[in-house]
């Protein structure tokens, strides 16, 4: 992967959405962390689109589903690392039938998602590090792209600068905190359910922690809360003893983030906290930062995981069932 | 609540949705078990409207994203049962203030909610049954109702003609389930996780079963998975002592559901399985059978949950934050 080829495929993708007729809907469709990848996206077209509507889907709902929007007005924007997930193919097949432009990425060109997109774009994968060429910045790339190319907006040379400063930064911020990380593995070796929680543009970053790194990668039984639903239920469990991941995001849904840490310190002693504001983020351009500030928490978290699975004997590779049986 | 008045306060709603100059949004906004209520409905609107958007948001969510297509055009729909949820209801008057139609659901007449919005549905809050009243149902009127108004969706007389039936049909079940339940329930007194599974219109009756009933009502750590996620994460946690809870639906994400339980069911010993075939969705006019299945999962879900507090001696009423502390 180069910058110059993962650069040349975003433009040729852009440039078929600024010819596009209309463009009134921008799908975003994958499975697991591919999934989580896409929900910041759909936040930003919510926040950012004065005509264009962002849906989020998992491929096997976006199938059933079957869209009644869904036509030759929409993009589809598909996500698999490996290029064979069955569900997000068959989306991509759906959607092309449809008449919608599709643009996939994956790590794998020449896979059958390749195949079956019109445009692919191709990323870096290295998730203790973050680029502008890893999949969750390509994204974001992709996303203010098309907002650029069909309603002129301004942010794409602010998520540029932002995409150009994070990769040192997230280095950093996990050196600092090696002592840190090693002690929250230490602490968590034996925990049989960790929550996370998040809001806003991090709630994606939280799903995927819950279900990609505990639940898939480690065994431990984890749910991501909602912040702005933790009082709506979830909050009934918390315990001195029980343990949560949560993330403090900036911008406008830094307050439910903190709304909900401030009870849950409260009554659990358990609390692991990152906030986008001690890990750099004041340094990027202010008006994206709510957008990025999941980039730095990705290399960050996955920092913690590794240290986890050391501490548990439980290498981040191990598997039951994923790629070993019939599914 | 007499029928009679619902239904006034119904048309009133819809009168104002027909006469609208335009509609090309519907936001479904509350939180907790409310907010799940909405995600059926955001279903109905992707599924079976030409034009108009649908989106689900939680409240402080809402109000945090600030949705730059809310106005003139957009409709939003609240729901709190108090009427008092203080998100809720500054989230019907942002809706407001922005030029959006208000169309609030609550228990409450004279609350906060009902003087925030515009109009309001009141409606019968009895959980252990099911009828046209209630706020799930009553929910699912008034986006058919909407559709009909703006796009004249024909389904809403198969709705009403599927609301007529469905009271006796959930009676019935949870009679014919008596000792099943009672049976889960002793099966189930001493775990320490429940999970939920559940996809397309239903997913929203798993996650409030997670969210409502175990983790706030019943301190049992849980969490809603999405059967189409479930592959991607989420099954490898699965093992033959962990209990999942899965409903299994009709209409096209079925076989999505069917996917996971066949996976499921292999590796867990501890499946409890509502299948909407079983519990007479079929009676039920095809064309909205996928839409209301949920209507009968949750008398029936809530006959469980009834049945697991009294073997745990945790009775539902218990709390120990909620409406106890300032938060």
């Amino acid at each position: 992967m180069t910058t110059e080829k993962t650069d040349i495929q975003i433009a040729d993708a852009l440039r078929a959405v600024a010819e596009r007729e209309s463009v009134t809907d921008v799908f975003f469709v994958a499975c697991g962390g591919s999934y989580a990848h896409m929900m910041p996206n759909q936040y930003i077209v919510e926040r950012e689109a004065e005509q264009i509507n962002g849906i989020v889907l998992n491929a096997a709902e976006f199938k059933a589903r079957a869209p009644k929007r869904l036509g030759k007005s929409a993009i589809v924007i598909l996500c698999s690392h490996s290029g064979t997930t069955p569900e997000t193919v068959e989306a991509a097949e759906i959607a092309r039938k449809a008449g919608a432009l599709t643009i996939s990425l994956t790590h794998v060109l020449g896979s059958p998602l390749d195949v079956a997109s019109e445009y692919t774009v191709s990323y870096t994968h290295e998730p203790r590090t973050m680029s502008s060429l890893h999949s969750a910045a390509v994204l974001t790339r992709l996303t203010f792209g098309i907002l650029h190319a069909r309603e002129g907006n301004k942010k794409v040379d602010d998520l540029n600068r932002a995409l150009d400063a994070i990769p040192a930064i997230a280095e950093s911020v996990v050196k600092e905190r090696a002592s840190k990380i090693a002690e929250f593995a230490e602490a968590h070796k034996r925990e049989a359910v960790i929550y996370t929680m998040a809001s806003g543009a991090n709630f994606g970053t939280a799903y995927s922690y819950a279900i990609c790194i505990l639940q898939e990668m480690q065994w431990v039984h984890s749910a991501a809360i909602h912040a702005g639903e933790y009082f709506h239920g979830p909050f009934e469990v918390t315990d001195f003893d029980v343990p949560f991941i949560q993330l403090i995001g900036v911008g406008p849904s830094r307050g439910v983030d903190e709304r909900a840490l401030a009870f849950a310190e409260k009554y659990s002693k358990r609390m692991t906290v990152l906030d986008a504001k001690d890990l750099g983020v004041s340094k990027l351009p202010e008006s994206v930062q709510e957008y990025v500030a999941h980039l730095i928490f990705q290399p960050v978290l996955r920092a913690y995981a590794v240290s986890l699975a050391d501490a548990k004997g439980h290498p981040l590779t191990v598997r039951r069932y994923m790629w070993k049986l019939e599914y």
